[in-house]
């Protein structure tokens, strides 16, 4: 690395961290999500305009791959948070409505996605044609968990039935896709070569299940009750985290599902403000270099050679993505006898694509399932899907407050009564 | 980069960051600072043993400039907040002895340094002898500025007349040490080619101090009591040291100049609380990424080959280095009237090298002054002197408090009554 490349990496970082800054800004002013602005702000600097000059210029080559470990650094301890923020306990007494959303919301848009894969197959030729329809299945399936938890605390719904509801189906949506993603890389592998080693992924979850979590149990607990706060402590989980997924990349998976994983067994801490603390000092740096994964992954996207049938494929996609989520989450909310227009709440909100959506892209990107072209069309599936969710639930919800009364099935709600005190509606 | 060698990464930030913590707790243990630790550690790893296979086997060459961008990071983060608390404000009222400690702290082993280069010359035969002369004579010169906070606070001398004194004087030794290093590679590049261009530092310093300052304080002020520690003037204040940091190494000199200045010129915040809790944001991310810096610094250095010569060398070094430090500092100290035990302990304390020292060396590594035996031999001298505070401090001072009238000179403590409560005894 030469002195002025390392002066280019600096000043990248500076512009990153100040652009995104500034575009999240404006996103939250127009009431999306910040991250739709990074991303945006990436695809604007990146190859689409002006034949890529201002790409090149900025962010030149010798860089980029600077700026790539940056990027997933701020991932590794991104996807680490999100598999802490699973909690297992939430998932508990909602049953059959969840579990009948979850079928809903994922099975109709995988088994559209699968058509739509059979229509895409002709122009994009894949060389594993089996992991490639299955990918696109997958593509089309997923809900931004992390995304959707901030949409929700921004709208005051986190308390709420249908945003308990909403965040526990998008949590095991999150799971399911993270497994697929990890099955198909595993299926693509297999017809490459040497790739037997994903294989190991197994032991190695049951490791971390059956030993790495009581020990690290025990390490935090005798480390009193701030355990994972403590200097000892935070050391202890950001280098598991990183172990974990240089461990999984080594085994032939993305290293995000390593990250998840480390995140998904770590002991939880029992009070509120200790996890509060730790993701606290985990979000200084991931704020730093997560615009970083963002604004990278937003230079990959050119979108100026799709072309008439590219735009005809976008649309394919829009329809297949927005189709599929809304009627399957809707059919099946509706099932367990959740009003229309909650059912439609929850459809929109699990049509929240952001983030996940991106990672799962850049992952078949980088396996060779898809080339530059349909990562572009699917990230720009991925932000309009992200988009549409704040103004169709202040369509949705008129609002006011008044309507909550309309949307939250009185007769579903577990009351404090029985227990879970944790749905009563507010 | 290969899906291995991003492995690699996460795997040797996992492992260093562990590693770091595990030998700053040992050195903790035997009462060093923890900075020895790491560098000692990064010494270990490094190519003195084993003839280096440990080296290449955990950090390989494709993985290590990743490392040290990523150390680059922590460093620029570092040396902001190093800029920041430069206290201006303390080094009033310490007139004359603050004075006099400086230029005999360091114009003494200067000068002394002076006579060693000419020493070193014949082994080393520099491409350009003067600014190999001049760096050999501030590299024995340097005071940390980092360190000596630390050591004063674990101590709790921070409130203490000898401390305030040796704070100040030390920050007036870095600042003088950093404006000699740009000076330095000012002229060594201009012996070079196309390297006028650091003269634009002048002008850049103007333009922060005249414009920058004041723009800062004008967008801080806006943002309310918190300023500096929103999330806008957070960015701001990050990517402001980032972008100073390549500013100044476009400009021909070492980044780290640029983003101590940088932390120099930001306004102040007022209120203790605000700094503190800026320091705490910036923490997270430099304790993440400092430690690479130190091992990556102890990886450079190679012991394994100094023979003799060396051993003779270092000896030298050595000499000059403890001598002129303690000689110039007791001498300047006792004519002020500062008791001969209070003299030696602002001796004790302007010999601690540490990080300041590092940080000099690598950039007389990568300019090209001194080569990697040179840069090893110092690296020792930059340990041992750090390594020598604690013990040398405990002996001094005899580790009761009943002994502080002894080192403190009655006669000179500005008290309360006189306005500057700030180094009254406790």
């Amino acid at each position: 690395m030469t002195e002025i490349d390392a002066a280019i990496l600096l000043a990248d970082l500076a512009l990153i961290i100040v652009v995104a800054r500034a575009v999240g800004r404006l996103a939250k002013a127009l009431g999306q999500p910040s991250v739709i602005g990074e991303i945006v702000a990436g695809v604007l600097l990146g190859p689409t305009l002006l034949h890529g000059a201002v790409a090149d210029t900025l962010f030149p080559g010798e860089v980029r791959p600077y700026l790539t470990a940056l990027a997933n650094l701020g991932l590794v301890l991104f996807m680490f948070v999100v598999g802490l923020e699973f909690d297992f306990g939430r998932l508990r007494g909602s049953g059959r409505v969840a579990g009948a959303t979850v079928v809903g919301s994922t099975l109709v848009p995988f088994g559209l996605g699968l058509l739509l894969a059979w229509f895409l197959i002709r122009d994009y030729a894949p060389a594993d044609r089996t992991a490639f329809v299955l990918f696109i299945g997958v593509a089309v399936s997923v809900t931004a968990f992390p995304v959707l938890a901030r949409i929700l605390d921004d709208r005051g719904m986190n308390g709420t039935w249908l945003g308990a509801m909403a965040l526990s189906t998008a949590a095991i949506c999150d799971l399911a896709a993270w497994t697929a993603l990890a099955g198909i890389q595993a299926l693509a592998g297999v017809q490459g070569q040497e790739h037997w080693t994903v294989l190991l992924m197994v032991p190695y979850a049951l490791v971390l299940i059956t030993c790495v979590r009581p020990l690290l149990k025990r390490v935090l607990d005798r480390q009193g009750p701030e355990g994972l706060t403590s200097p000892g402590g935070f050391v202890l989980v950001v280098a598991g985290a990183l172990a974990s997924a240089a461990v999984t990349q080594l085994f032939g998976l993305h290293f995000v599902i390593g990250a998840f994983l480390f995140g998904l067994v770590m002991p939880r801490p029992r009070r509120a403000d200790v996890r509060e603390a730790l993701l606290h000092r985990t979000r200084y740096t991931t704020g730093l270099l997560l615009p970083v994964y963002f604004i990278v992954a937003g230079l990959k996207v050119d979108l100026s050679r799709i072309g008439s049938s590219g735009l005809l494929q976008l649309g394919m996609i829009m329809l297949v993505a927005v189709t599929g989520k809304f009627a399957g989450t809707w059919v099946a909310a509706r099932s367990q006898g959740i009003p229309s227009r909650g059912a439609a709440v929850l459809a929109t909100l699990m049509n929240t694509r952001g983030l996940t959506e991106l990672i799962a892209l850049s992952i078949g990107l980088e396996a060779g399932l898809i080339n530059e072209r349909l990562y572009s069309l699917f990230v720009l599936m991925a932000v309009v899907t992200t988009a549409m969710t704040g103004p169709l639930l202040r369509w949705l919800m008129g609002g006011g407050t008044g309507t909550r009364a309309q949307l939250e099935p009185e007769v579903l709600v577990p009351s404090a009564q029985s227990g879970e005190a944790r749905w009563k509606v507010r």
